[in-house]
């Protein structure tokens, strides 16, 4: 029995190296769910409820499950410790206990109100994964996709309402819910929730900036599988994929603005300097996913002339194919632009001009390919989404501030849309403001 | 000035959301670097250096760069701290330093001699990625690979030389290597590099144990390339493949037999108990790997029945038989099993069930997923293996104890090969041992 004790100790050594493999496993188990559901709704014209949502439903209810089921106390994950020889949280931490040097790694800050409520159960700390999975391996393929294959003809000739929307638009959105909340915040602490000076009205902005980068991939897959008319699908599309760069943006600009001594003031130069800012930006990104693509397009029209023979190596073009995309991504994020903008626009100029120089072969590989990871990821996302209501930590709920964000975000929504297909009509004179209910509905 | 200062330093911190894009930025131009190379390899047709090794090189040279290049020290990260009241290192530390609570969370032990000569290079530390991610990512697409594309009538044919070189080798293998490596860490112990006590017998052996599990990965790699004969492959293969299960339960089972107290001492009781749960290891992650193949060939066949239409949605598909392939190695390492064995085992038995099942369309998306992904994987890994020569930061260099472990393998390797070569040709007289020398070259 000893013997035995000592044995499963052993082993639990070794699953420390394949830890990870659970909480992909339950992920695998969730999306091998969607996918059967999927499959069962096609089969029946199921209609009241679309796939995206069934893979939520399932995250929820797996995150209920690991919330309430999975108990596994780590006794002292929940006591504080201290030293006093710290001066500042490093990236990483050596500490000495009982003569052996150990190495942890920074994982976050946590607010007091989580201290005294943590739970302490690994799991859940596990399933909560890095947003840095999110952005760079999850994101790229799905606006990858969408970018490669977007009607071209209709985003260029929408290419005026997309950026009012996306420029004017988010700025409108941001104000218009900044100014809302604020009104809300005013609410609370009128009514002692809140305490004076806690919630300033750049944070209002802040979250209203936040707030009006509307989510181009559940866009992309409702109206993909509603065949919606194309030129509300590429007005949409591209209006939710450039005003998160808009977005972004915005949320920087109004950081600088919240320094604490002086929350209110008003920098004019400020202000220019991340307009500025976010032309080049853009302008960068834009750059960096087109030459990427352009490489790309050179690398393949080298293999069809004499020299070279890349086409009777169909795997070697799609991995070049794939990772020279991939790296726009990467490169734009690592060079501080916005890796969103550069894929997309990588994967417009691919389309444009790799896919004609490849082979048949690598013509349809590829195209399976990016398929099947824009199909993947969007049910992991999905998946997630459902998961990380119960497994983050770090909310706070307050049922005031959430109905406010609700009333804010539509109305701003509405004063978004409204007036702005009004003016983008007048100069354009075409029928579309009949779909801008749908509009609504689904941006809301 | 200021401002721009501010800004900037907002723009870090948001950066910080998107870690990791810089070093996946660094594999991928180095798998792109490996592809061209592969490509003009294949072109002019150069054989003195495999494609494998030309990523290793690529791998190699930027562990340079990064290690002499990027000094970018974190200087907080070479002091240690000490906490009067931990105890134990848990496996999330939460720890208060200037009133604001921090989490870390555990990564690794270091040695005292590492602590002193701490580099403290961040980048360094982040390109030494997680064992997980090779285990539970890189590897399972690279056997399951090799268990779809087997020759089955040639594995079953040698089945019995395959399980004789996986198990009788093996455990040779790792007793001579533990012999040789005693005999080199006496005479260290005579000139004085080392002290009296500090490696024992059964370090020795299990030093032993690590070595003997050959790499299936380079072997498939090479082999393939060189169309060498088909019985010679499969046998090696197959070696290569069972023997890291026999290795894993070898350093178990030796891990038990060096508590401290009494490091030599031989405990009947344990090795079988070890013997016995290798075999209940082996087959239930044979049992594993097969159900799960069993389970998707029962959903592929049922489309092809008349009430379900999953070959209307080739991509449905597709994915069912990546994720339900996947979960058999994620449920084996999730259960205490090897993952290997299993992934291998519900490889061969997807090729003969499932794939006669599928689709046309399914057949050859299937095929093109997997085989691009093992060759992505390859050569991920194999890049990464230049790279850790000099980013992993806990080597110790001994010249003898090195070239001891050179010999040791060496002479293993002659000592398993030909004695069971022998041994296997007397009880089935077919004409292989001719190709032995290969066999050595490549194992050893």
């Amino acid at each position: 029995m000893e013997k035995l004790k000592k044995y499963v100790s052993v082993k639990d050594e070794d699953h420390f190296y394949h830890q990870g493999a659970v909480e992909l496993l339950i992920f695998n188990f969730l999306l091998i769910l969607t996918i059967l559901t999927i499959w069962l709704f096609k089969n029946h014209r199921f209609r009241f409820l679309h796939e995206t949502g069934g893979a939520m439903l399932y995250g929820l209810v797996m995150g209920l499950i690991i919330r309430y089921v999975t108990k596994s106390p780590d006794v002292e994950s929940g006591t504080v410790y201290e030293c006093e020889k710290l001066k500042s949280g490093p990236s990483t931490l050596l500490i000495n206990i009982t003569n052996q040097v150990y190495e942890y790694q920074y994982k976050r800050e946590i607010s007091h109100h989580n201290v005294n409520g943590h739970q302490g159960n690994a799991m859940l700390q596990k399933m909560t994964f890095d947003p840095s999975i999110f952005f760079n391996i999850l994101l790229p393929p799905i606006i990858f996709h969408a970018g490669y294959s977007l009607k071209k003809r209709h985003f260029f000739r929408n290419l005026g309402s997309i950026l009012t929307y996306a420029f004017l638009g988010t700025a409108i959105s941001c104000i218009v819910i900044g100014l809302i909340m604020y009104g809300f915040v005013k609410a609370m602490v009128h009514m002692g929730q809140l305490k004076q000076g806690e919630f300033h009205f750049t944070d209002c902005l802040y979250f209203g900036s936040l707030m009006s980068a509307t989510d181009p991939v559940t866009v992309l897959a409702i109206f993909h599988e509603l065949n919606v008319d194309t030129d509300l699908y590429t007005l949409l599309f591209g209006e939710s994929v450039l005003n998160d760069a808009v977005a972004i943006v915005l949320t920087h600009s109004i950081s600088i603005y919240s320094p604490k001594e002086n929350p209110n003031a008003f920098d004019a130069a400020a202000f220019f300097q991340s307009v500025g800012n976010f032309l080049g930006i853009f302008a960068g990104s834009f750059a960096m996913g087109s030459s990427y693509a352009v490489v790309t397009a050179l690398i393949s029209f080298m293999h069809l002339t004499k020299f070279t023979k890349l086409c009777e190596f169909p795997m070697l073009e799609t991995g070049l194919f794939f990772l020279l995309s991939w790296s726009a991504f990467l490169s734009a994020e690592a060079a501080g632009l916005t890796g969103i903008v550069a894929v997309l626009f990588c994967g417009v100029t691919q389309a444009h001009y790799t896919y004609n120089n490849l082979s048949p072969d690598s013509k349809m590989r590829t195209k399976q390919l990016f398929e099947f990871m824009n199909f993947l990821a969007e049910n992991v996302i999905f998946c997630y989404m459902g998961l990380a209501l119960f497994t983050f930590q770090n909310h706070i709920f307050n049922p005031l501030f959430i109905f406010g964000a609700l009333v804010a975000v539509f109305v701003a929504r509405a004063s978004n849309i409204y007036p702005l297909s009004f003016l983008l009509n007048l100069g354009r004179k075409q029928k579309i403001p009949g779909n801008f209910q749908h509009m609504m509905m689904f941006s809301g």
